[in-house]
């Protein structure tokens, strides 16, 4: 149901469940020396909370307060007239209709990857509002609230075969899936409210993780019993064998060192958001390849969650054939004829125009002893027609 | 009627109007050396659109595709459904609904300073979006484009006495008027939607600047016949004498040096967005201040744009009585009962319970010979009652 990108997959010495068998995306680390421990809202905000019986009135008031500005939905609900949200596909999916706002575009009027990402958290948690489980955390549901657990996302996959641009009105459609026993999938469609066509889709995977001790846990039968019944078997994008992100070493040719969170960073889960890795990661690759390509796809495989006070190093790598298909494509676009399905992309080659290129990308917390991995990560990239600087 | 924030005031060699007269908070620079052109997005995608003669049909098609995802209208519109925006005040002013995202919040589930900015930006393009005047650039109206004209903020200043909460519903309003005889104020209030409570106050001024020469222009008639019938004698703040704003030197107290503006800083404009700014200025006062206290007001004069090339030093100075001040806040809140009018504001004092604290701040390009200033600026503060990091 829910989602929390914020606090990506975290890896305590032990685990209470065997990752191995989940999904196979989930990497085992034994004997793991960190345990950060980082205080999450409801246990900062705990004391002031209802549930403590010696709350004072003022407290109470201050919570009835917070109630009456949020309105969390304890029952589920069809419509949300201020979200512009709906429940569709048979009463478990969610669709939501934004316009892209002035700041969510990068030069070129295009909307950034980032944008993408938050809209993405934003309706997965708008489909949890509407669900009436909501509680009192960033996408929990009251079941997973009374026995401590709190979402973990361990995969992103983002497609991007249009970027929608200023004013645009969109459709993001999402909804969620069984992903192996313990885990949820959920997907989304991006499509244009004028035309209907697709400009995005991506899927995600999600376990839960017992935030006191820090481990990863299976999924409760009240958790089963409050969100099974919005699973759906639908998928947004058809992958058999996901692709294998292969760790990157310090013979990667682009490295960026010493990046430091930055208090805006942080979210509510204070941690650094996942949609920031993004940021460090693309920012790593040169200039030079960037104002001549757009971003058609990236794969996040995330690790261990990143805190403030970390110093992180992006380390990403081109393929080995790029300069080849370079080439090949140079002599192919020379001959190429301008059509208006060309076109339509805002200038920009459509998906299967042009061979793309791709990158692969890690981002570690670098230690004295030993370096922890935060996420790795694959883009895909096409060429586009013109010059166009930082259209990602 | 307009909105540019990103395209902060940029003082050529020579004007073509004397600023001096104007509202008195332009500063004249006299032979001053730096003459950057940076290309505007009209500039850019001129040779694209129907205005050029020798526009194949492909470029066409390109424009009225556009022109379909984008639909921006040519008459006034009164609503619109998918800003969730109407015409208010007799015809002239806007009101937006809006939810606060989660990712516009940050630890501690209030807004941010830079969140409420991006909204302010995001309402001043609707109400122009709405008003039927807009064409196709960053908030300037159809007589400003044949004119050559865009939209520069010269000041702007914010008020914030509740910080909205994930998932309040807002009410945002904004109006413009008359500002001096060639410039134009636009003003903003945030309500609560559920309580009607006003949470933050804003007012801007701005000026037109001709795109090609980069030099201050006077209104032209046929661009005031179109926006002044939207004027309004009407304030957000009441401030009849504005606060002036000195200018720090290399005695500032805290100075952070070196500030790279990044590809993901860059907007429409194609220049760093000042809502990047006002990030730079307040990451340069201390971790320690910021985590027992939370900006109440700011104040920002813009004084040159600032380009990806540039280097940035951000300087800032506590106001002098910060001790002082400090010692006889802390013996009063020994004393102060907590009220159920205190903790409306979410844990936080309100603005009348304790004195504010303040930080003068200046942001300025570091030249060989001489530095280039940006933008001055001055925040308020004021304490809160728990330690609450990074709570602006």
């Amino acid at each position: 149901m829910a989602a929390a990108f914020s606090c990506p997959v975290f890896f305590p010495s032990t685990f209470s469940y065997n990752g191995n068998r989940y999904h196979g995306r989930i990497k085992i680390k034994i004997n793991a020396t960190s345990s950060t421990k980082v205080k999450t809202l409801n246990e900062i905000a705990g004391a002031g909370k209802g549930s403590s019986s010696l709350a004072t009135s003022t407290e109470i008031n201050h919570l009835s307060q917070e109630q009456i500005r949020q309105r969390i939905p304890t029952k589920k609900q069809l419509v949300d007239p201020y979200r512009q949200g709906l429940i569709i596909e048979r009463g478990v999916g969610y669709r939501q209709t934004v316009v892209v706002r002035s700041y969510e575009v990068g030069p070129y009027k295009t909307a950034t990857l980032e944008s993408l990402l938050n809209l993405f958290q934003e309706t997965a948690l708008n489909h949890v509002w509407m669900s009436g489980l909501l509680s009192n955390g960033f996408g929990a549901t009251h079941g997973m609230v009374r026995n401590n657990l709190i979402w973990v996302v361990s995969r992103m996959q983002v497609q991007v075969d249009h970027y929608p641009i200023w004013g645009e009105v969109l459709e993001i459609d999402t909804w969620v899936g069984a992903s192996g026993k313990n885990g949820m999938r959920r997907d989304w469609l991006i499509r244009s409210q004028a035309t209907g066509i697709t400009y995005a889709r991506a899927t995600s995977t999600w376990v839960m993780m017992n935030e006191k001790t820090r481990r990863l846990s299976k999924m409760p039968e009240e958790v089963r019993d409050e969100i099974s019944p919005w699973f759906v078997d639908k998928r947004a994008i058809n992958e058999d064998v996901p692709e294998k992100i292969v760790k990157l070493d310090d013979n990667a040719r682009y490295v960026n060192s010493d990046l430091k969170p930055k208090r805006s960073d942080l979210d509510m889960n204070h941690h650094v958001n996942n949609v920031k890795y993004v940021r460090w990661m693309l920012e790593t690759i040169p200039d030079k390849f960037l104002e001549s390509h757009q971003l058609s796809g990236i794969v996040l495989e995330y690790r261990r969650e990143c805190g403030s006070s970390d110093r992180v190093q992006s380390l990403c790598q081109p393929d080995e054939d790029e300069t080849l298909t370079n080439g090949v494509e140079q002599s192919l676009l020379k001959n190429m004829v301008l059509t208006p399905r060309i076109m339509e992309g805002n200038g920009y080659l459509g998906p299967l125009d042009v061979k793309s290129y791709g990158y692969t990308h890690l981002l570690q917390i670098k230690g004295d002893s030993k370096n922890e991995e935060i996420v790795r990560g694959r883009t895909r990239w096409r060429k586009t027609l013109s010059t166009l600087p930082y259209s990602s």
